[in-house]
């Protein structure tokens, strides 16, 4: 169970079973505030934005409808109001996704998926420094925390070369940083960098799961397909842009000189991620080490003129820090599977298993030293 | 103007000065009847279905409203009613595009872009034969046709090797066919071959715009992004499934054993399509070439579970034939402008002028021989 800080201020949609329909919480320690109930009298203005239970006219209405909002929470939580134990309601996915991309922004995790994947080569592709590399991913099989996640099938290569079909041997996870669009944009139309928060709503946390040996023999040339499609799962809370201002960074000096639309890179956010299996931490990989910015992302998919809907999200692809207990996937902490990881419970993975449970939380790490939890990913693999 | 046979039936979304709201409409001849309209007193069962003016209803109702709705309108076009010339309206993107997912299928095709961007190595990947390969591209920017298209910015390389940032200066078309989805499917079931029919709704016509350079750049490792993502135009009428029962065939042998989720493979289409820039007829790529059929395109989609929503679009990818007269894209045509084109007006092409206007249309060719107009899509780069 996430303890939100009273400055965080996380939304979410919610049912209960004493409440008519979906409502629009926001998460307040343990306990979940009811802002479809309190809108018209708290923001009356806005009162409509949450009338339907879901974040998605919110996330439209733009920059100063979300400041206004969180204003008058922050305001109301001085108030030390009643709110509903998390524990009693079912969180569901906060908004209708709109595309979703998915970026490879870890100079770390890149490295070494390129020496696993393309022994022979230079691990990182000649554009890796001069462009935030991204892809599309499949908007429809993104899932709220704690969807089940049926393990796929599909085609595999064996050693032998010969091809086969079935179950995938190497399930893996991807724990990923995701930001959530609110104000769209218009086609033909770059969304430069400095433009960022006038489009970017918050933050939630994704795990991309992964099958490494479909997405192996499938992905050259056209890149990932199968091996992804067939869940990405979100953390039912989306943090406000606004409530991460205490955890920017500068993120890592640039290696080349990058293009125009890339400068200036705008804040990286200093986020401490955890990964547990059943229980187990298996890493701690960190944010703050990301070649690339949010912002630069952003510009980056904009720049050929491709337009913004609300709804929108863009994931940062798998956060890795140089050392061995930051690794944001198993593929990196086993090595392809070569050194299977101990768990708490006396059992090895060097994939996932059956009936594994995977969490992810964030928190963010302020600068006077507090971390301010963000929330987590869960999923089980069925 | 699509001249539509009586038996074609096409659906759109149009918008009319002198009609409320956005209408259901089904081409006729050079005409177009008001669906919504007449679903009251024609399909009164299914009415509602066409009362928001999308077919974003009617694809969720899936295969008996659309075979309901479909028999009732044959019908009612024996008696010969009198139909709004389609050039009094305005027509629009016909459905909400859910996921947009780009295959690959056209052996010619992929043959000849191996040969230009990967000189050295086979122009087919291994897998080229056992799988349709695809990825995910931008719902977002699916455009209808007449949007005009703005020729993109991103990163270029030069023939140095140096980095640099411009406009596009090999902007390329891709005549494609797309797959509309209707019915939608559970997350973790796959959708077999036999199962095409109860999704698919209809086909369309697709141009997928592409910056050659800007993708040369972008796109190893994880497949193509910007120099895709800025537009895609699709046609306003979608052609029924059902319309295309006599333009059946089979598609060309596999080249090695399929895995049995890829048989039977499903029929393939004849179907001829025709691309002209500013008029001058520069190819007819012929659909029936393809190596993979639509059936398999969806089974493969599915089948690590990923689930379909209305509204999915897929495309075959570039459709190209064995000659040199039935090439679909100015990539293949000009061979990465070495060997320009030329136009009806004396001008030459190696990839697209700013001011150009493509057409892209394509035609049914039934057993008995007949050619069946199903639409075209046209963009004007700007």
């Amino acid at each position: 169970m996430t303890d939100f800080d009273p400055g965080t201020l996380p939304y979410c949609s919610f049912t209960a079973p004493d409440v008519d329909g979906p409502r629009v919480g926001v998460g307040i320690g343990e306990g979940v505030l009811d802002l479809t109930e309190l809108a018209p009298t708290l923001v009356p203005d806005h009162a409509l934005l949450f009338a339907e239970g879901s974040l998605d006219r919110f996330l439209a209405a733009g920059p100063d409808a979300w400041a206004a909002v969180r204003a008058a929470l922050l305001e109301h939580v001085r108030g030390a109001p009643a709110a509903r134990p998390v524990a009693e309601v079912d969180l569901r996915l906060p908004f209708a996704v709109a595309d979703y991309v998915d970026f490879y922004a870890s100079r770390h995790h890149a490295t070494n998926v390129g020496r696993i994947f393309r022994p022979d080569g230079d691990p990182l592709t000649p554009n890796w420094d001069h462009l935030p590399i991204g892809y599309h991913g499949r908007a429809g099989t993104v899932v709220v925390s704690g969807t089940p996640v049926h393990r796929p099938s599909g085609q595999l290569r064996s050693a032998d070369g010969s091809i086969g079909f079935g179950p995938s041997a190497r399930l893996d996870v991807e724990a990923e940083v995701g930001f959530v669009v609110g104000a769209g944009s218009t086609l033909g139309r770059p969304v430069g960098v400095e433009a960022f928060a006038e489009h970017v709503f918050g933050v939630c946390v994704v795990n991309d799961w992964s099958a490494r040996d479909i997405q192996a023999w499938e992905y050259v040339p056209l890149g990932p397909f199968l091996g992804k499609s067939f869940a990405t799962s979100v953390s039912p809370w989306i943090v406000p842009w606004a409530a991460l201002a205490d955890a920017h960074v500068d993120p890592p000096e640039p290696k080349v000189d990058l293009q125009e639309y890339l400068r200036p890179p705008g804040p990286g956010l200093d986020l401490e991620l955890t990964i547990a299996i059943n229980g187990s931490v298996v890493s701690h990989p960190p944010f703050a080490t990301m070649a690339w910015t949010p912002a630069q992302m952003l510009a980056h998919l904009t720049v050929n003129g491709a337009s913004l809907r609300p709804g929108d999200l863009f994931a940062s692809g798998t956060v890795s820090g140089p050392e061995t207990g930051q690794l944001g996937s198993l593929l990196e902490l086993t090595w392809n599977g070569t050194r299977p990881l101990a768990l708490d419970d006396g059992t090895e993975r060097g994939f996932l298993a059956d009936g594994d449970t995977v969490t992810i939380s964030a928190a963010a790490r302020t600068r006077d030293g507090r971390l301010l939890p963000l929330g987590e990913v869960e999923g089980h693999v069925v």
